[in-house]
């Protein structure tokens, strides 16, 4: 988030903000029941799933889904706006609920920091949000090695069910930035110490135990999904499941209480809802469908986000969370703001302190493209453009009348400086176009579609590509995958957040350009196949000068370097 | 724990419990405010550190420190006898508290399934004691790991403080059991993916982090502590601390809450506080000062236990922990079965069934040698005999009979079958040996005394050796600690639990030995120097049918297969 000089950093004004007592917040302004809460410390707290086996029968509330356009080294602030206009409608009376993802250890001690929001558009305690919260990642950190270790002791104590060590996919985690674990060998010094192999760690939000916890509806779904979970293959090249092992159990075990959603609240008050935190490439992206689910049986409106930008977040909240959740939203804000758009334009980090209108107007295809993204879904939407401080008024003026011209709905926001005030007219237009538009939510692709043919539609429909090619390693992968009987899974492309294209340096709205997809990986458990467009990092390195060189704790036990 | 046709299983005695919920057991039993009260669910909590602050002239409670022969396969029920005894002295009116570790999941994954204590002497919920409980351990496992990952980057980009990666002595961890993470090479894949070297994975509790958790004052001693830890040395052999490397901070800032003690209940709602649980051959072996402290100040009677035998925890807990707290026992309870004295006699577990009193005879010389060095501290004590329902009434009144002749003060106690009620005799004699016996508790070494001196110390006054042997490598390594001007630390000396000797088949009263020193290694951060005799296992693997095959969820989320 931008900082300047005379302005509170995000830590300030998070540690000045006196927050309600969860357990009033709670008493107060939701349908829940005291047994039904369970606090982790003064200010978060898990929900029961017997929520919403009560409230089955109550109306669900609207979804609004916050999307953004591609995003960008200067920062979109989709989290802030998420956060601003659950406010904003609270400060309309409406009953607003945020729904979120949780942040990760690994980038905070990293670059980052903190993922949060920002400003007066909050989630709060921050501090705890961005350290352990209330150990959902932990959980599946422990959960995901404790299946790679039932894995490599069944091959020690025998190999029953024959897999072959060259070829398992299941790969240990942590919840770290950690470059030296990427390729490991393991197993060395002898056979009481396992059997060597090639092994690779990920970060724990890529862990397809991540993408399961956000897709399960109940601990008995948990379960299945957790049973379905393809760790590798057999001598003879058949999938092994965690079925096979018998640990389907086990794991459900270890993660029954990071099923339940946690509850906290924003800096104005207003709940929220952050459970679950996978990857937009590798993974769909977005909060848990269960804290979504709740959030909709407790509240009027639920703001919730997508990862990155619409063309992997909101596509995969759309086409796959959606599916399998069975719910649609009710709107959508695409976020965007002119200095990200100025780099769509083509300037550099440093050149965006300079009004720049023609890099702005060579930068709104890229907004224009997410937009039609939008509308091939049916979906009504409202564009919010996110104010910065060194926005100028010819360039905020120059965004808005393109977006009049072309008739898209679209306001300018400013909850970063000034909260849920700052999105009052964001949230009223969000409300008008709800209220005035046809919803005629419909998916892109077809279950019965083929493998090649889901990738196609999303190629072409989303990203703009004229064509898909394929490596021969990928056409083979299809063919065993259909055998298999996981053709009628949706796909989840892993690619570039960056660009429209599978090129992170190629910006704005590019065009003629063919995906190449490399290679495919199948996440059985979670109910998708993954088919990787370019390299995807699933496990972040640190920079040369972390941000934990500049974190501490005070005398009274305070978090200093979060940001 | 034992279990027998008709009785019930320990989870089940544990599901059956009505607990009071913690807020209520705080403000109607412990001298606690509400706001040094974070809850963590409705059975679980952390107590705030101000606690310390505000009671710090307030007289401490006695502490009762409950040890044990040596732990054979047959079981020796400390926890249970630790549980069992401050239930007792709630049933004399006496305000008892149990300070305890919290449990590894590793370990109950594999083999254990649990270890709250068994049968009427348990602490609860065990179910989330056994799993994440309030995350500590996986906050020790981050930020271990977090380290790591900062002293591999540190190397990657550029080695600016000259580190060997040949060695590196900061080693990465897991809270599992998982054998082919013992020794693994790391860093391969090219220069953008670190730099390569040979790596080794402990479990969390094998870490110094956990070991500084449980001798920290404060968080200023805890980030001073950190500070000092040893990762490894330079080209030229001098020591790297991660005071040189600067994430003292960020590694406090990951522990903050960690510090805090969790307070729960036994099953008979008597307060317990559970914090940290180092091992305790590579390190001290017992619950952390903070919760011991904290026990002292808000009962009058704290019940605590040390790891394994009295060889290794109980000489830790007096030599080590005591020292660095400034804590005194008031009393030693020394916890012996009739079946483990039967190994002790040369028995195998299968053949313990069978009434054999020449074997039991055999073995009790283990119990004297560890009674003899609870005199040699100068403290009193009473030696518990836990019954375990096949014990024979011959049997029993022949270990009694030979504590009587001996002099030894004895008391059979029946804890597990019976709870607190079982325990009234125990905590009665426990009571009477206080108030009536000499307290005259002195450490058996200075702290000005050589490595050398204090490694002969122990090995001839606790473990009954004649004489210890060093290999080259440790002497060489004394030469340079004392350079280092380490020589002033006590010495934690890693041996196996089963015997006196550092042969863990050696059962009984060995006599004629010798103890050989293989190596040594540098605890900095925790403040002693750990001597290696023999291999310690410190990554445990998992046998061919791990305890998780068994477990499993009801719908209702309870758990299945904890023990």
């Amino acid at each position: 988030m931008e900082k300047k000089n005379g302005y509170k950093t995000d830590i300030q004004i998070a540690q000045e903000t006196q927050l309600i007592p969860i357990k009033e917040l709670v008493e107060n302004d939701l349908d829940v029941k005291q047994d039904e809460v369970d606090l982790y410390g003064k200010y978060k707290a898990k929900l029961s799933l017997h929520i919403l086996d009560r409230l089955n029968e109550k109306k669900d509330g609207q979804i609004i889904l916050v999307t953004s356009i591609n995003p960008t080294a200067a920062g979109e602030g989709k989290s802030t706006v998420t956060v601003g206009l659950a406010q904003a409608l609270n400060k309309l009376n409406k009953k607003a609920i945020v729904a979120m993802r949780e942040p990760s250890l690994g980038p905070t001690m990293g670059l980052k920091g903190g993922a949060t929001g920002g400003g007066y558009s909050q989630v709060l305690p921050m501090e705890d949000i961005n350290l352990h919260f209330t150990g959902d990642i932990h959980a599946i950190t422990s959960a995901n090695n404790a299946l790679a270790s039932f894995i490599d002791n069944h091959i020690h104590q025998g190999n029953e069910c024959r897999i072959d060590p060259r070829r398992i996919t299941w790969r240990r985690v942590l919840d770290l930035n950690d470059r030296s674990l990427r390729n490991v060998t393991i197993g060395l010094g002898g056979p009481t110490n396992g059997v060597p192999r090639e092994e690779h760690f990920d970060i724990t939000v890529a862990s397809e135990i991540m993408a399961i916890l956000c897709l399960a509806s109940n601990l008995r779904d948990l379960r299945k999904r957790l049973s379905q979970i393809v760790v590798g293959f057999t001598f003879g090249n058949e999938p092994v499941t965690v079925a096979h092992l018998g640990y389907e159990g086990a794991l459900t075990l270890i993660l029954k209480e990071a099923l339940k959603p946690n509850l906290v609240q924003t800096i104005e008050h207003t709940p929220a809802i952050i459970h679950g935190g996978p990857f937009a490439n590798i993974a769909h992206g977005c909060n848990s469908l269960i804290a979504t689910k709740m959030a909709a049986k407790l509240g009027d409106y639920v703001v919730t986000e997508a990862g990155f930008g619409a063309d992997l977040g909101a596509e995969k909240f759309l086409n796959i969370k959606s599916r399998i959740g069975k719910i649609t939203p009710s709107a959508v804000v695409i976020v965007a703001t002119v200095r990200a758009l100025k780099m769509h334009g083509g300037l550099n980090k440093k050149e965006l302190k300079n009004e720049n209108i023609q890099a702005l107007k060579e930068g709104i295809p890229n907004l224009q493209k997410q937009i039609e993204t939008i509308q091939s879904f049916g979906l009504p939407y409202v564009v919010a453009i996110n104010k910065f401080l060194m926005d100028t008024d010819s360039e905020i003026s120059t965004l808005l009348d393109w977006c009049y011209e072309e008739k898209h709905p679209a306001v300018l926001c400013e909850v970063w400086e000034h909260g849920g005030q700052g999105g009052v007219r964001l949230a009223e237009k969000v409300l008008e176009t709800i209220d005035q538009s046809q919803n005629q939510f419909h998916y892109l692709y077809k279950e019965e579609d083929t493998i090649k043919q889901k990738i196609f539609t999303i190629s072409s429909e989303v990203y703009g590509a004229t064509s898909v090619q394929y490596t021969s390693k990928a056409l083979k992968q299809i063919i065993e995958y259909e055998k298999f009987g996981w053709g009628e899974l949706p796909v989840c492309i892993a690619k570039t957040q960056y660009s429209l294209t599978d090129e992170p340096t190629i910006l704005g709205k590019p065009e003629n350009f063919s995906i190449t997809i490399r290679e495919l990986k199948i996440s059985k458990g979670a109910g998708f196949i993954v088919a990787l467009a370019g390299n995807i990092m699933t496990m972040p390195g640190l920079p040369s000068k972390p941000a934990a060189l500049n974190m501490n704790v005070t005398e009274e036990g305070y978090a200093v370097g979060l940001f």
